[in-house]
């Protein structure tokens, strides 16, 4: 938890930076609210509540007898947990709209459940950090979020690349060369490039039937390389027909530019073999990951221009990203990034040698707290060893001593776990030296 | 959110100044860990997640003929949604005692489910902030949870009375008057002294089949008054034919001492009504009640001696106390205690006049944010009074602006928004004005 928090917390400061406000949405949606929301597979893996009581009351009896279960989900569940937070911050939206200030720039974090099949790296419950800014089709938040990728993971240590496309920039490839439903086949391919050179490539893409001359009109796109703006430069050349292909690099370089001027640490990349949630997305999209670790996407979004469409509010444009707390856990803990002040106990803790002991220091304890300093008395007076193997196994980094002596003194002994120093005190001078 | 963080944060503080670790335990749990824990009608209350995919197939045909829901629900449902934080705990005590190092002092923050009517008060999702001692029977414990409430409700404003009482006082009594399945009705009847008066508590107690001596017996207990030191010693005259009782009365007497000497600003009271949860505790029974407001109990816990009994691991004493995070918000909004700092927006938002001076205001915006100031560009160059009204409804307390001039002359016009006054600022004058 310690570690979970040090990243939720560097992710929430970051957000609040930007001004985003959080909301919370309950675990529990209606069944209607989330079904056809995420594919076929996604209604799978939705986890679905038994409705209460006399739950068989109203089930049809052929649905029973023909032993139906698909069909009598929804006569026996209404309810069903959340599964992502987008769906329920649409939801939200829309429910709240009479009550919110547009552009309304929400961020949450919360646990989502799916009822998948566990193993590294895929979780049944999961936790999401979500950015979004609904009501504003201004570039300037792509921008932003930009910016606060940088900022997060600045922070937390991690180098960086961020990739950029846009949708359009791929609904432009699609246009020129004639075949818009090969657009993911074409992004599929361009990813493959490093790995099985561009001949291989080449064949793929016929293969998934595009004709010689689609595959030629292609070629530059597969050798797309140098400063993002040589890229876009070739992508202007090859996209000279396609009216929403130029909208789509005016996009790109309106953000490659203004990112650029804010001289973020990360390295901004225009990808265009960039394809993530291509049917959601309808503008930007934005990838992370780290440089110094294999390790796939630990951050992502884009530009949704009908978030909230399919609840009765068209035309609401917006956009969000969402960092994997999961994957960049991981990739801390690869890396060892972990800041060496994380640890889980108290400051000092306070060996218990009896009644009359436990009691004075129980008062040093109070003062100690009120200074804002974290400190705990072992509750039992137990053998020394008992004692200290706890402050060890619990990585104190100090140790108190109010003994007999001490007590007559009045001071303490405070004993550095590290280094193993020690150092006879009065309450006062304890304080001071803790802190 | 922010009011709900700032208890939260509060409460989380003081948990961490005494030492106490965080868990989190998953949303979801086993059917088998959950049914049996909370009476029949906690059974009832429980979320149940229907099993996936065909969960219909080994369903037994009389139970689908009969419809018979309740026996088909463990047929179909292997898992339910966390009803309270105690029994997911005990689970996890078990499950890791090989790793825990004792006494375990952990705390808990998450929310609950139960299957409730939703109504004022009672929700069907709400937040538990549980902090429990295991592997201690040492009465410090009950000294340290005492303190913690005390700091608790002193951070935030709270003036509260915390109410003590045992176990084994309760025991005791029905000891003295031969009575021990009566216990419950003599708590209740002195709960109502104060409303009805001696007469008709006596009378109370006969109809529930008290005999005329044992109503005799507990005169002194229906008129116990004064300090709790006056309390305590006509209680021992009481129960002095009673071993358990003086044991009560022991615990119960350290613990006042213990307390006293650390000179809490709560009112601490000795009071033999508490009850609460009397199957669940053995020793020390804890409630806390604001009083400057009609609420029930927002804080209560109590020492027990086999939490985790049930789950194979016996003679593991605990000691706990449970926040209700949702009265104390209550109590909070009416009492009006919230700290006026408490905005849910940005510090600062710069108003946006277009795209020369947009781009000059995210690099002020950067410098600002790298200094630890939140701050906002509003994203579209809208007409003056849209943007301002936005600064408004959000409770920014400050505007900046970066027109025409201030862009010629490098500065910043900056206007706070409660008192209209406004300057002009260099950026760095800027950030510390902010500051």
């Amino acid at each position: 938890m310690a570690k979970r928090n040090y990243i939720f917390d560097t992710i929430k400061q970051v957000f609040l930076l930007y001004g985003f406000q959080q909301i919370e949405t309950p675990a529990l949606e209606n069944l209607s609210t989330l079904m056809g929301k995420y594919g076929e597979e996604g209604d799978k893996l939705l986890f679905k509540i038994l409705n209460s009581g006399d739950f068989l009351k109203d089930a049809p009896d052929e649905l029973l007898q023909g032993r139906d279960s698909l069909h009598l989900t929804n006569k026996i569940s209404e309810k069903g947990l959340r599964y992502d937070l987008t769906v329920p911050f649409a939801r939200f939206v829309v429910q709240h709209r009479a009550d919110l200030q547009m552009p309304f720039k929400r961020y949450q974090i919360q646990p989502v459940w799916r009822a998948d099949r566990p193993q590294r790296g895929r979780y049944r419950e999961f936790y999401q950090c979500d950015a979004d800014v609904v009501g504003s089709d201004s570039l300037l938040n792509e921008v932003e979020l930009v910016s606060m990728i940088d900022d997060v993971f600045a922070r937390l240590g991690i180098h960086i690349v961020v990739k950029l496309n846009n949708r359009k920039i791929l609904s432009g490839i699609a246009e020129v060369i004639g075949a818009p439903d090969k657009i993911v086949d074409i992004t599929v391919a361009i990813d493959k490039m490093e790995k099985i050179g561009l001949d291989n490539v080449n064949a793929e893409l016929r293969e998934k039937g595009l004709t010689d001359e689609a595959v030629a009109t292609l070629q530059p796109l597969l050798t797309l390389d140098g400063a993002n703006s040589e890229k876009l430069d070739s992508l202007r050349q090859m996209l000279q027909g396609s009216e929403v292909g130029q909208k789509g690099l005016d996009e790109m370089a309106y953000v490659l530019d203004h990112v650029d001027a804010l001289g973020l640490k990360a390295q901004v990349e225009l990808d265009v073999s960039l394809a993530r949630g291509l049917n959601y997305y309808t503008g930007t999209i934005v990838e992370v990951k780290a440089r110094d670790v294999e390790m796939g996407s630990i951050t992502g979004g884009g530009r949704y221009d009908n978030l909230t469409g399919v609840f009765g509010m068209p035309g609401l444009s917006g956009v969000g990203i969402s960092f994997g707390a999961d994957r960049i856990y991981d990739v801390l803990n690869t890396l060892n990034l972990y800041p060496a002040s994380l640890i889980a106990s108290a400051r000092v803790l306070f060996i218990n040698f009896g009644e009359r002991e436990a009691a004075a220091s129980l008062a040093i304890i109070r003062q100690l707290r009120s200074a804002g300093i974290s400190a705990e008395l072992y509750p039992d007076s137990a053998k020394m060893k008992k004692q200290m193997s706890y402050a060890n196994d619990r990585h104190f980094p100090y140790v108190a001593i109010v003994g007999e002596s001490e007590l007559e003194n009045g001071t303490v002994a405070l004993k550095n776990m590290a280094t193993g120093e020690q150092a006879t005190l009065t309450p006062a001078e304890l304080a001071e030296r803790l802190h």
